[in-house]
């Protein structure tokens, strides 16, 4: 008999014909012998909707009052899972984040978990019954309620297969796996069987958008076995863990893209020792989430410097930088919208130098000009116009012969 | 500087911009220098709408499972209101049934509350802010959600102000106070501008519907000042307190009345000394209400059973008479639908004797024939047909010249 956790997001339980079709899902698991605690979001568009009506009311909506809203969401899917559940004719009990013992930092909106007193689930558990969490919210030690943000339902259920020490943690989706890139825009993408956490992390950060990169860390650094799988299709899904297993020979493993990016370059900028770190403390400071910088000194010894923004911020971004224009000493700004991001990840890079070329050497025979590049041990990205995004992917896919 | 607990129905928090009007009545309290603690209940059709999804799923959804469902709808009131309130300047904090420390006996769906741990409201009202509590919801010693069942608002908000010592409690709602009888259908009915808690306990037993009565007997034994106002209109409500101060002389008060109506008579009943209490616990365990009971006994020996039931109850009751015939040991039942009650409300009955025969002669005299009669030391009702029963109201209230 083995402990799975089952993590259900908002589009699986969207309305109740989905509740009871992921109540099957619940029972498959039982039905082989194994404890079972489900983690659950809110449905389909409820938080959208919560958030619609607190606009109404208020333009900047308390945070902690926003957290007491939303965690409306998903106590209600957990109490109507637990009903279909016992339709099925299994023992069930949901359980909100602060039952759970789910405690987190005091912190609205994006709050961390710090602790899971996991007893009350455990004598729930030993008595037989199923247990549906509330995901993506918490407890403070002071009993407020908190959010954990974006992807904070996969963080729920990761974070508790690690505290119960799960065998497994099954994280339910609407694709079948993790692929080698959209199967949306490219036909031969092809799914992979197993990942390592490091290689799901770039992606997950690169927009692949299957599991939020959040829960991919948490489940490294406590080594849960996680596996993506779809709802809807009985089928096997795709296995992250430690290392890769299969397919160690290939280098690449999968092409990340996202497209909405601009490129914002600061010309003529001081060449003192604290003009960058002003810029993008300045920047962090009004929320602005900067991406890929490059630096370049320029022969009159200030620089120049590029760096990549989501476009929503573009005009943010420029008025931060205007506002505060005395302080960061430069000549002028500039920036270029319509832009794409396209990457290439894999461990196997580590002991491949030449992979990075062979990237460039693809885009460049398909004249596709690279704008701005950055790489990590198992990633390299480039920045690209966005007109030449999907054949970018597409050109990559082939080339790293992703779809074998 | 007093302590104001308000309270605001479904119908005052019905949307976004009855809450903005909800936040303007707490704030006009601030202004006055006093401290306030708002109970609010789900908005509009909320609670219905979570009752729809849950029978979707199953036709006896478990009843914590319920609970856990239906105490989101306060959960998004509250957070609302606290937002809400902070627009228009006011510190506010919304707690949850729990976190309001709203101790309840462990029953769902009809739970009691047993005590309050008022330590986090006071702290908080003693830091300025105002204290928005979900109503209708509290929490078991060992931490599962419950409901409070019908009239939980309005018992959350009596029970707060007595725990809290509040120097008043006042009930907002769509009317502008407790009236003589139904002002929808009698022009001349008249606001009370005082009314004791046992006049308002029989008025709200009999269908006013204006205050639960459950909350009118806490308050009562609590001894917290009520007040029955207006969310909409800025009058004077009515206030209910121990004893009616003003219009003493007046014997009666109100008209209460209510339609569907159904009498039941069971006819040849064995005259053994449990055949009542049979009939009366076989009922009780199927959930069904019995009102008004006459009991008559024939030359035979046998006695002739009559009882009135809401009219939703009459097949079912029908049935389990039926189905228990043999144990229950009587020759007929027989059944009237289509009837209407009827009642005059007032403290002053007590020294009154010939109330109720006035009442009966009005009636006589308008051809109204009385099928039950029921009387206690405040109350005397009669049930009569459905289609006379504004006709009996409008008589009544002239009779007892309420509308002067």
């Amino acid at each position: 008999m083995g402990l799975i956790v089952q993590k259900f997001g908002g589009t699986s339980v969207g309305n109740v014909e989905r509740i009871l079709n992921v109540a099957g899902c619940v029972k498959e698991e039982t039905d082989r012998g194994n404890q079972v605690v489900v983690v659950v979001s809110a449905m389909g568009k409820t938080t959208d909707q919560l958030v619609n009506m607190a606009k109404e009311i208020s333009g900047q909506p308390s945070k902690r009052e926003m957290d007491m809203l939303l965690a409306t969401g998903e106590q209600v899917t957990i109490s109507l899972l637990a009903m279909a559940l016992k339709e099925k004719g299994l023992e069930a009990v949901s359980y909100t984040g602060w039952q759970a013992g789910i405690v987190t930092e005091p912190v609205h909106g994006n709050a961390r978990i710090t602790k899971i007193n996991t007893e009350a689930i455990e004598g729930e558990l030993n008595q037989g019954k199923v247990v549906i969490v509330a995901g993506f919210q918490g407890i403070t030690e002071s009993g407020n309620i908190t959010t954990l943000g974006r992807g904070g339902s996969d963080t729920t259920a990761v974070a508790l297969a690690a505290a119960l020490n799960a065998d497994k943690c099954d994280i339910y989706t609407d694709v079948t796996g993790v692929f080698t890139t959209d199967p949306r825009y490219i036909p031969s993408a092809r799914k992979l069987l197993s990942i390592s956490y490091d290689e799901m992390l770039e992606l997950a950060n690169l927009g692949a958008g299957v599991l939020h990169p959040r829960a991919v860390e948490f489940a490294k650094n406590y080594q849960v076995r996680l596996e993506v799988r779809s709802s809807m299709e009985k089928v096997e899904g795709t296995i992250i863990e430690g290392e890769a297993t299969m397919e160690q020979n290939l280098v690449v493993r999968g092409v990340a893209f996202e497209d909405e990016i601009t490129r914002v370059t600061v010309l003529g900028l001081s060449n003192s020792l604290t003009s960058l770190s002003t810029i993008f403390t300045t920047l962090a400071s009004n929320q602005i989430n900067v991406d890929i910088i490059i630096q370049s000194t320029t022969e009159t010894g200030a620089s120049n410097l590029s760096f990549s923004i989501h476009t929503k911020d573009w005009l943010e971004t420029l008025n931060v930088l205007e506002d505060n224009k005395s302080e960061l000493s430069y000549e002028q700004l500039d920036a270029e919208n319509k832009l794409a991001k396209v990457s290439i990840v894999g461990s196997g890079m580590i002991s491949n130098p030449g992979v990075a070329a062979q990237m460039f050497e693809v885009l460049a025979a398909n004249n596709i000009a690279i704008k701005m590049v950055s790489t990590s041990e198992i990633k390299v990205s480039a920045v690209i116009e966005e007109k030449h995004m999907h054949k970018a992917v597409e050109v990559l896919h082939e080339a790293f012969e992703l779809g074998k």
